[in-house]
């Protein structure tokens, strides 16, 4: 293994360093940094603006003022901490290996199977609580101290938020009951770096003054500077000593201690521009990294007096991109917009933070009229939709499967009982990428629109089948439309056939077969039914792949014809098998008496969707075209009977660019 | 008919009458009092509380306001105005009726299939938007607004909020945006009558300060009596040349014209407890109530010098109410938390401003310390249960299935992720009560949890098995649970065997026969199933009811024996027949290759619920007893060859009680 981080012995070294304890916590902080990018590096992605900035008061509160490595983590007396914006976990898991908590072989595994998970999840050792999802953590923090309080048990809990996350209406709740409910062991803390995914909070959807907005929620209310120990210390004994739940507004910079990620730029439209929020930095940027921040841990061991700390230096052998450049689904999405805006003026365009995400940057800056940027606030962002629909606008409304189809559900549903017309976009729905863990990945959206009798879910396999789908949805469609879009680049493009033509409720042969036939949906699991396709010729089995873009409304007539040369009928999802396209095939095959003697079975997510890289994750979950193969041929040792990288590069070769 | 109201000429006249305006709005408003009682009356349920504190506000605005008479409801330049709380709307309606938008017919039809529904419905002449679940009329206001200036239409957006309401995070969300995208058109009035369900709000999450909250989220507050037409005229004014969206706390009287439904009462532990929230006054208080308005109506129509206001006098003829005490199983179901509390010291129970109609409040009483009112905040709730589960508690968590499993669908999926358990009780699941209308009614929660790999659903159809699945799910269950509830009385005490032991996973047989299979569950489809099975055996067809408490833990081998002597399997269902009870029965069949060529049908709801009385209601979506019999039977002129009502007769005779 190339990668290499600063061993715990290190951070046993400059915890047991004499000197002034706030350069002693500073240099931990900037040993947890330097080891958070090595991580992140490693990883692929992660979140190192926001695991920077928080970095100085997780090392404040673990190394000065909590006593959970003292009583341990299954003690209720033990101070509890959690983020609820989750997104600073590297730094965090960081911070739990320099405690002995997590293991180094673990730390190197973020991101990866029975690894670290991207956001944090609760099964992991020194994890309170799984979060990502914006808005839940003071909530969950008011449950922890309600317990303590039931058990008369001691300890504080201490949960860390973000500040776009300041536009979540759950906060706002979560204020009110807490002081209501007077559970006072509580001591929230904004880490309050200015900058949301990739814009200042204040102009995504500004939430200043939160000053004025927490104490007239009858909280005590302190604003300190983040990265500042005594500040921290002593805003907490103020906390501690007053009987209403406390908020701490720390201010923070994103990015704090590698100079580069510290500076926003400038967008095309002039506004400042955080690059570092999300993503791994590219070699050279790792490099930079990595030596401003040994250069600081160099001189506070120099200024403690401590020994060198050996924070390795090392070289990674630099990755071969594929040259090839891969489909973006949502990309066309995004264009098509921008296309049919030209001569459609009666639709509007929400966001919810995730513009450059979900590809409408383009659009944003052609038709800023026509644009909502609505922060972090999903139910608002949905009921505003509504409210549009009933003026005669169609809104397209974009954010996150996930955060779409789960928290805005009832808004949705009260929308789409008047019997008006809205396009809910949900962008990386899915299983892939697997790295940012559970509460991004999305297997149970189509489920949660199901039982809506009028929205139509769809999703598109390529770029032009979503501008196909896109132009239905907007312009065509009579009632409510749900497009499904997977968010990354496509494992292949997906080709249609040259008379392709968008056709309600059927679907499109991809390949020939008489020995199966597979049904499934997007890019990501046509490639994956496509390698099956291709191994199984191998063998001699054919199978034959149809790409069903409409997930809730087969025709019957065509899907009852398409299954009936066939004695075995798969169909594959990214999606949990309940609720999903299996569910509705299922259905219109059994009420229309078209399944008869046919085996037919569900391919998709039986348990909570596994974080990792995508083929660990497809393999985990039976749904690499592997899997696939065995499953529907039956033969469990295909694998040994082909020659798997052959067939995959045979088919690279042929494919178009 | 004998329920009359004041008819649409005497309100021409009292809108004509000289004299003092204020007085002459005064006169409006006690006149739609007087029909809304009327109204609320005959449609046995209904808001009057909140119904009339708002009536002075409403008759303002319309009557001196906005422009939307002159203008037209189809107008883009129109003032918009609409309830978010939408229970006010009987009195909403009786304004809609005396300003000639909605017929007199209609008026008497509220609650009524075809007529107007519990909460506002946008299909509804005069009804901007459908409302009726808490918390989203700004963020639809804001939709409505911004659609205006896109359009660059005139007229301005009022909406109304209760203020219990204020406890919902998404008011907090929207006043934050709406301020934030300078959306100036706006104004939201609050009818602050400081009580929400049956308590003050100060008593169950107190909002206060609201003024203070809403100045700090950046809009223009302002604070007057909401029963002062000249106070609301210039708060108005104020609130138009204000470059912000303003807010207008309106200080009223829940109950507001009728002395005794002004005065709350104490209760068990001491506090302020209104009564008259929901429900129809008895005939006594309704006739009390009609003199007392009749009186104020006189007195004014005098001072202003109309001629005599005809508020008729009736008499209706006095229900005769069933003697037989009906079951509500939701009793046992809190009966069986009571009891269990006494042996088991780790469940804590949860409520969302329904204690009383949940059945916790002997609970509430007898374990103070073990109960959370959270308040209408549905998302904090769940997340709060969710840190209590971290804890080692087991939250029992109870409110409307419709607000608990959709509002907080995505917390409940991050707490299920942490492999915690908890105990979400969806009250008022199904269709009936169907008066409250598509807000209330909830007929896709099962498909809401179903994608949720470790929460097993159920439902219990009498007291016995309330009491058995209370138990297995706060104690033996080894994951989390969802019980589904239905709210009202059981339509019959459905009767199970003497030897009844609860077994996961398996159904029990209500009635033997050799035709068809029908599964069901809940006392209202199996009242519905077993009617079927009683007209059906009439003309010899045998019917087997199975009441299959476990919706979507189908033991497979149980279903298959249950399955195999029979050629037609139905599932009936009061949920959607997306995502209920019937994908998880045909899916286990299909698995287990245990279907065969048996027709397998769902009976369920295909569209929105509609709303009316329970018998209407069930016969729209087709699932009344009749009904079924003959889908079932395929004996479409089943209803002439029996005498339906001897049969019920005959069983209702025979039925324990």
């Amino acid at each position: 293994m190339s990668f290499r981080i600063i061993r715990k012995q290190e951070f046993d070294k400059a915890r047991a360093a004499g000197g002034d304890w706030a350069t002693r916590l500073e240099l931990f902080a900037a040993m947890c940094r330097y080891n958070a990018l090595v991580a992140v590096k490693k990883a692929g992605s992660g979140h190192l603006g926001s695991s920077f900035s928080a970095a100085d008061i997780i090392t404040y509160l673990y190394l000065e003022e909590m006593n959970v490595l003292d009583v341990g983590f299954d003690s209720d007396d033990r101070d509890v901490y959690f983020s609820s914006k989750g997104h600073d976990v590297p730094g965090f898991y960081s911070l739990l290996y320099a405690l002995g908590v997590v293991s180094e072989e673990k730390l190197l595994m973020l991101r990866r199977l029975h690894g670290l998970d991207g956001h944090p999840e609760a099964r992991i050792e020194g994890v309170e609580s799984s979060t990502g999802s914006l808005g839940m953590g003071i909530s969950k923090a008011k449950g922890f101290a309600i317990a303590k309080n039931y058990k008369k048990a001691g300890g504080r809990v201490f949960v860390m938020t973000g500040d776009g996350e300041w536009q979540e209406g759950q906060i706002f709740e979560s204020l009110q009951a807490a002081a209501h409910q007077k559970v006072s062991n509580i001591t929230a803390i904004i880490d309050h770096n200015k900058y949301q995914t990739d814009m200042l909070v204040k102009d995504v959807n500004n939430i200043e003054d939160i000053r004025a907005k927490a104490e007239a929620f009858g909280w005590h209310v302190q604003r300190v500077n983040g990265h500042d120990y005594a500040a921290l210390r002593d805003s907490i004994k103020a906390a501690d000593s007053d009987e209403r739940p406390s908020l701490i507004i720390a201010d923070t910079v994103k990015g704090k201690g590698v100079s580069f990620m510290e500076d926003p730029v400038t967008d095309a439209s002039g506004r400042a521009y955080y690059k570092w929020h999300a993503g791994a930095p590219d070699d050279d940027h790792f490099y930079k990294g990595l030596v401003e921040l040994r250069k600081t841990i160099v001189a506070l061991a120099e200024k403690l007096g401590v020994e060198p700390i050996d924070a390795p230096e090392f070289e990674i052998e630099a990755k071969t991109s594929s040259k090839a450049t891969k489909e973006f689904v949502a990309q066309h999405y995004g264009d098509a917009l921008v296309e049919l805006a030209k001569t459609h003026d009666r639709f509007m365009v929400m966001d919810g933070d995730l513009s450059a995400d979900c590809k409408l940057r383009d659009f944003e800056y052609a038709y800023p009229d026509r644009f909502i940027e609505n922060g972090i606030a999903e139910q608002d962002m949905a009921s505003t939709a509504g409210g549009l629909a009933l003026m005669g606008i169609v809104p397209v409304v974009n954010t996150f499967a996930s955060f779409l189809a789960a928290r805005a559900n009832e808004q949705i549903y009260n929308n789409a009982g008047e019997g008006t017309k809205i396009i809910w976009t949900c962008h990386y729905a899915g299983l892939i990428p697997a790295g940012p863990g559970k509460s991004h990945q999305s297997v149970r959206d189509i489920s949660l629109f199901g039982a809506l009798p009028n929205v139509t879910i769809v999703q598109p396999c390529n770029g032009v089948e979503a501008k196909a789908l896109t132009e239905y949805c907007v312009v065509e469609a009579k009632e409510n439309c749900m497009m499904r879009l997977n968010i990354g680049p496509s494992p292949e493009t997906i080709q249609l056939p040259d008379d392709y033509e968008l056709k309600v409720g059927h679907g499109t042969a991809l390949t020939d077969g008489d020995d199966a036939l597979l049904v499934g949906y997007g890019p990501v699991m046509l490639h994956e039914a496509l390698l099956a396709s291709r191994y199984l010729k191998e063998v001699g089995f054919g199978l034959k792949v149809v790409n069903m873009p409409w997930l809730n409304r087969p025709n019957a007539e065509w899907l009852a014809e398409t299954v009936k040369p066939y004695k075995n009928i798969f169909v594959v999802e990214d999606h949990s098998v309940v609720g999903g396209l299996g569910d509705w095939l299922l259905n219109s095959l059994n009420e229309n008496d078209a399944l008869g003697d046919r085996k037919f079975r569900k391919l998709g997510i039986y348990d909570y969707p596994e974080c990792g890289t995508p083929w660990e994750v497809l393999d985990y979950h039976g749904l690499d075209g592997m899997s696939l193969a065995k499953t529907i041929s039956g033969d469990d040792a295909l694998d040994s009977k082909i020659d798997a990288g052959e067939v995959e590069k045979k088919y690279t070769a042929d494919a178009p660019q």
